[in-house]
């Protein structure tokens, strides 16, 4: 059996940090995609390009593995347990290479043949992203959605075999690749998986999730790294520590993030809106809520400068994800004639010029594209 | 008779714009004066030596006038009836040269002289300012507060003659000084002219003034003039604007930079708090705001510059006034040791050489400084 499938990465449009105190946050697939082929062989072998390691394993270690327990629903938990065994069969801590990936790979693979009740065949996985490792761009909730779909298709667990999955499908790919997230993240909201497996937009608040996959304008925007390492555990620990002394403050000022990310949905649901006041009205919430994300402490001097550059160039731009660092992106307007596309590519490569000049690193990408993508 | 008298220019320290919608606004005094020389002369002469303008007027005219209606009140109003009158007696209009600055002094100098039942006697009135004009620093509260103090000293109207004056003369002045603001600014909100009166601090909020005039920690500020030039008006139609786009976003905002008043207004009062406590929290609120006055549409690129600049050598820094160019300032720490002071007079030094090379304008002033202040 052979195939391929991509997932595509993410970006928080608007909501980061505020999604942590119970307040609404956007994001958006972008359309740099990791993809996955898989090719018959006898083993069954992981091949991560981008990390240029490769792990092979004989098909026989897995059938060993048939009395792993698993709970009975319809999707297995990496318990402590299940992640015990695997530790002990396949000899791998958390301190091995690749642990991330390998773990994740194998609890999947396992689990998935298991609830497909068929013994375990040999595959080659060979795995390669666009998306840049921890620049909060959905890197590995891409891998875990991809790896999930190209295992639930290599069992026969799903239906689909090319372009978007059906909705069931996607609701199930959604639902193993939430549980490899698990095992990353401990417990993650969801967001990340959800996004990149249905692609389009969603809201999160609250634990509860809106998926939006239509109406969505597809805007370019210009994803920028500053290049300035992030530490987001530490960023979130001094957002908080703000939020301590500052509560008063800080309650106010996440309730106009919130505000932000409910108008974001509100505009991108609105279908009576032309392409040119969607997109005004997205610059604007974009700018306001990049200075709203300084206000809680969540900049870097770099972030603005990057939100300088561009607005000199008549963009509008914001940090994305904890900040501090980390990336950013500047949202590139609709183009609807050749004229304006001429100036507005001239406007974003000058741009371009200007972040790379100033050690930042750029690409140019499609936002709310496609979420989970079979080929041949 | 011969005396000075002299009064300060004013920062904003938080509200600006906000106080519109009726949220919470501090003001402090600035160490940058205006002063009134006031010597004998037979006729009435107004020297407004920063302009290099002098007006002189015989005494008559100033007598011819004695059937101008007052109101039966203890402070004259500037009715239109009133400004009539001195136009057609001196024949100027609002489109005369220094007009501002000729109708208040003449309201002042012939209400004062009716109100204290005396006839007019010939002076002249000598004004210097070290407040630029236009700024957003309280140029025309000082010039309005000196000019009453001055006038009513003249007349006999106060008791003071050195020094900070009572609180009985303090409170006429400031009556006095307000009418004149309402004939340059329609409707003042009497922030400026109780500020420069009474020095200190003040925390205005729907009409309500708390003046604050001990315990104010007096930090230095670095004035900083971005020479950009701006448009008040335009700006705060343009933010109205932005507010009824994004009403709830903005209320939001609003509540927070209100939030960050009442703050600012109870670290003042704090007398448990040392003075590095006092300066640690004005420096985070100041940070805030900055922030938050650019999500509401009142930044701009040179203000960010400062800001940033300011951030690089550890101090603290906000637009302040109505923004889009204008003025800011940067908050420097209570020195307390010959150590410090020499590192930290370094830093500012260096500080304010970037500023200057960035073609802006920086006096080193303290805040708080006493009000109106008389002398020989």
């Amino acid at each position: 059996m052979r195939f391929g499938v991509s997932a595509p990465g993410k970006v928080i449009l608007h909501g980061e940090h505020a999604v942590v105190y119970g307040k609404g946050a956007v994001a958006v697939s972008i359309d740099l995609r990791t993809e996955i082929r898989v090719e018959p062989c006898a083993d069954v072998v992981l091949l991560l390009t981008n990390l240029k390691h490769e792990f092979r394993w004989p098909l026989q270690k897995f059938d060993q593995l048939s009395d792993m327990s698993l709970v009975d629903s319809e999707i297995a938990q990496p318990t402590e347990q299940v992640l015990k065994k695997l530790h002990e069969a396949f000899d791998i801590t958390p301190q091995s290479k690749c642990y991330g990936s390998i773990i994740t790979f194998l609890f999947l693979y396992i689990s998935i043949s298991r609830k497909a009740k068929q013994e375990s065949v040999g595959a080659k996985i060979v795995v390669s992203s666009a998306l840049p490792i921890g620049g909060g761009l959905g890197s590995s909730a891409a891998y875990s959605v991809a790896l999930a779909a190209a295992i639930l298709r290599l069992y026969g667990a799903v239906k689909s075999t090319h372009g978007v999955p059906s909705e069931e499908d996607l609701s199930l790919i959604n639902k193993w690749s939430f549980q490899s997230e698990t095992i990353l993240h401990g417990k993650p909201s969801g967001i990340d998986n959800s996004v990149c497996t249905f692609g389009g937009a969603l809201l999160f608040r609250l634990g509860k999730i809106q998926e939006l996959t239509s109406r969505i304008p597809l805007y370019n925007i210009l994803l920028v790294n500053t290049k300035v390492p992030r530490d987001t555990k530490q960023l979130v620990a001094s957002v908080r520590s703000r939020a301590e002394r500052q509560r008063k403050i800080f309650c106010a000022v996440l309730d106009a993030v919130d505000e932000v990310s409910s108008q974001c949905w509100l505009n991108l649901r609105d279908s009576n809106l032309t392409n040119e006041q969607q997109y005004q009205a997205a610059a604007e919430l974009i700018a306001i809520n990049h200075h709203l994300m300084n206000a809680i402490g969540a900049g870097h001097p770099q972030l603005d400068k990057m939100v300088s550059l561009a607005s000199a160039a008549g963009f509008s731009s914001k940090l994305t994800g904890a900040g501090g660092g980390g990336c950013g992106f500047v949202l590139i307007e609709i183009i609807e004639s050749a004229d304006e596309s001429k100036s507005t590519n001239e406007r974003v490569a000058s741009l371009k010029t200007q972040l790379e000049e100033n050690g930042m690193q750029c690409w140019q990408v499609a936002m709310g594209c496609p979420g989970i993508m079979y080929s041949a």
